[in-house]
């Protein structure tokens, strides 16, 4: 079973009230919009109920994930928005992803790159001139096959593939996951016979993470991903009611509503390990999408903590008192190190000899909450269990439903994202495409 | 010699008038207060003159990164704040540093690990496990020698390092990055015996990356730090002016200020190569700590574009108006790849074969600024020529003395970090330190 326990230690500062009696009814309204499928973005309402552990589909990822294991050494996952930075989130936290050279030799998995999202030359040319040795199969995701960016870059490493393998034999180390029935990577995979995956209709791009969009290279990198899935089927069940003091996930939205009411128009995600910086991107995506419309919308922002306690700490401490804290802490992080004692003291910490940095790194986390909360600034905690697939899976879910009830409580449509045409259209416009409505 | 641009193409949007005709009495006394000396924090300015690149301290740097080069596979250093964040900066827009497992053989330099900057067990733990079959060298830096996450770290390395090399040879693998005269760092190298590199007194840490705290690693990296230096020489000529009409450097500080006293209250700092991802936690640091006091400054965030504009994107175009960006842009990053041309035109992206990559990415640069601009964002655009390190350097003077001004117009010390004490003292409470004052 997975733990996850939402606190907001200095709730008294802020709201002097029942928080719960202001929301309760708004909060319900929400949650029928949800539940009955009767909000705004009914239609995108796949991810509630978690994907089933033992489902057929879930056993066809793993087969497609072992496929891949034996053909490859490294896997390229094309893709943009929510069809990569849900599996960069969960391969970041749960594999040593920071130190690449080493990956392979210790988990026998093969490494992951994420290709696609962006634009850079350099970026796509540095990847495919490093593969010479290594074998290589690819993912590629997308709903509708023409979204420029991993468009142009599957060209790109089709035709790589291609020079390499010869056309049959690349087609065989493709995995398209796209669309059920329809768009132009369906039309690919149909006409090359690539192996396919299904991004469900009724799951948008960044709600995405625990179906085969972000299952698929989470399996080929190691993770568990029935694990994942019995994480968010944990929290689907615990996030169940709507009773705001009975539900953390309803409470993290309504406190980030309320605070927003109070002008706090900055959230910051801080975590305490590294391994979160992939998941604040996921993050970020996810409510900066959903709730940044209409002219509202929290800003949302991410540090990693004790490091941008010397960088953003001076701001949050003593800039402008409009933002929030949300903070991340891992009980057990299964890892630790002791801090050797030094002949003379020269640095005068032999006070610490023996004692882990975990343990350092636990009073740096909450000192910094006082310091922060004494300099009024909001923190609302989210304290994880552990490091492991079900608590991730059960923290993918936490804030997926927390975004969608906070973007209904702020009165948008979490589903939508009618501003990422903007800058498509004037782009089509400059590169000259063809049959492009004036 | 190295060019850089700054402009401001719907500025008649945001401001009618003169901008300079306004803000040039104001600018005239920052400006002053800088060259003078006569402003707050006037014992923080070592980093106005740059170090000149025929210096013996330069040569000395050299000598000290040869030694380490022909020593070691790997450099670790140690640090935090400014002491790490400027050398991670510049190794990552000039060296491939995305694809660890192929640096060294492609650069014959040694891969650097930075260390020190968190309190994570097992992100030192990953490190240090997988250094069996290499050589290793250490930069530790650190001004006072007792931050506790350098001074923690420090003594986990250079433990692991005794146990490997035995105490004498461990000490010849070190070079400590330090106060000349001061310090448990100064007294630690003192004992042991470590070659040493002086922090210059009057360089704060956030802008001390051209100085031996940011240039050594850079240097080891295969970095040319002569032109680094010559980048922020053309820099310190091209910025001298107090004529705002004439000096880019103080625009840019200007319409920062302008456009906050407007409800501008985020700053964006965009980037269309991902290689700029630790330079903008480089330009965070610098902003946010020397703005972010006395209840005033921007909040610097920082996105990847077109990465991010499947994500912030929708937030940008149509979320609250309290936001600008800057935009990064590079004229030619001296690689490209071209589109191939697909059979069938499956994606109906055909028009595009046998064009570039990077003129699509130049394609969606323009689209996005009419976009957002178009939605009332504001952007501030900076073009610079290419990336190499004249530029390099040049960029990072360009916004050291941006910052200095913006901070004086803004009516703060741009030099001091009070608010960084605030959980280091509540950290040392709840970890017994002896002798603290209550």
């Amino acid at each position: 079973m997975s733990k996850i326990h939402f606190d907001f230690p200095a709730a008294g500062r802020f709201f002097a009230g029942s928080l719960a009696g202001k929301w309760q009814g708004d909060v319900q309204r929400a949650h029928d919009g949800l539940h009955r499928g009767t909000g705004q973005g009914q239609d995108f309402l796949g991810w509630l109920e978690p994907l089933s552990p033992d489902s057929e589909e879930v056993a066809q990822i793993e087969q497609t994930a072992d496929r891949i294991r034996q053909q490859a050494d490294v896997l390229l996952v094309i893709g943009i928005g929510g069809s990569y930075s849900g599996a960069r989130a969960g391969i970041e936290l749960l594999t040593p992803s920071h130190f690449k050279p080493f990956r392979k030799r210790k988990t026998n998995a093969p490494h992951v790159y994420f290709l696609g999202h962006n634009l850079s030359a350099s970026y796509i040319v540095q990847i495919l001139s490093n593969l010479d040795d290594q074998e290589v199969a690819v993912n590629v995701i997308s709903k509708s096959g023409t979204t420029i960016e991993p468009a142009l870059a599957f060209r790109i490493v089709r035709d790589w593939l291609i020079k390499r393998y010869g056309a049959k034999e690349a087609a065989m180390r493709i995995v398209a996951t796209t669309d059920q029935f329809k768009g132009a990577l369906l039309r690919f995979a149909e006409v090359e016979g690539y192996r396919t995956l299904v991004i469900p209709a009724h799951v948008g791009g960044r709600y995405s993470v625990l179906t085969a969009v972000g299952l698929l290279p989470m399996c080929v990198a190691g993770l568990d991903i029935r694990e994942l899935l019995r994480g968010a089927q944990d929290a689907s069940v615990r996030y169940a009611t709507p009773d705001v003091t009975q539900n953390h996930c309803y409470q993290y939205a309504v406190w980030r509503n309320e605070l927003y009411r109070q002008g706090r128009v900055i959230e910051l995600l801080a975590a305490y390990e590294p391994a979160f910086a992939g998941f604040a991107e996921w993050w970020k995506q996810l409510f900066g999408e959903s709730e940044g419309k209409n002219g509202k919308g929290i800003f949302p922002a991410s540090v990693q903590f004790s490091t941008d306690l010397h960088s953003l700490g001076q701001y949050v401490q003593e800039g402008p008192r409009h933002l929030f804290e949300t903070v991340l802490w891992v009980e057990d992080t299964g890892c630790e190190v002791l801090v050797p004692a030094v002949d003379g003291d020269l640095d005068g910490l032999n006070y610490l000899a023996g004692k882990g940095l975990t343990f350092v790194n636990e009073k740096a986390w909450l000192g910094t909450i006082e310091a922060h909360e004494s300099g009024a600034v909001p923190n609302l905690l989210l304290q994880i269990g552990k490091l492991d697939e079900r608590h991730v899976g059960h923290l993918f879910y936490f804030f997926e439903k927390a975004c969608a009830l906070s973007g209904y409580l702020l009165g948008v449509n979490p589903f939508d994202q009618p501003g990422v045409e903007a800058y498509k259209q004037n782009m089509f416009k400059l590169l000259g495409k063809p049959g492009r409505s004036e």
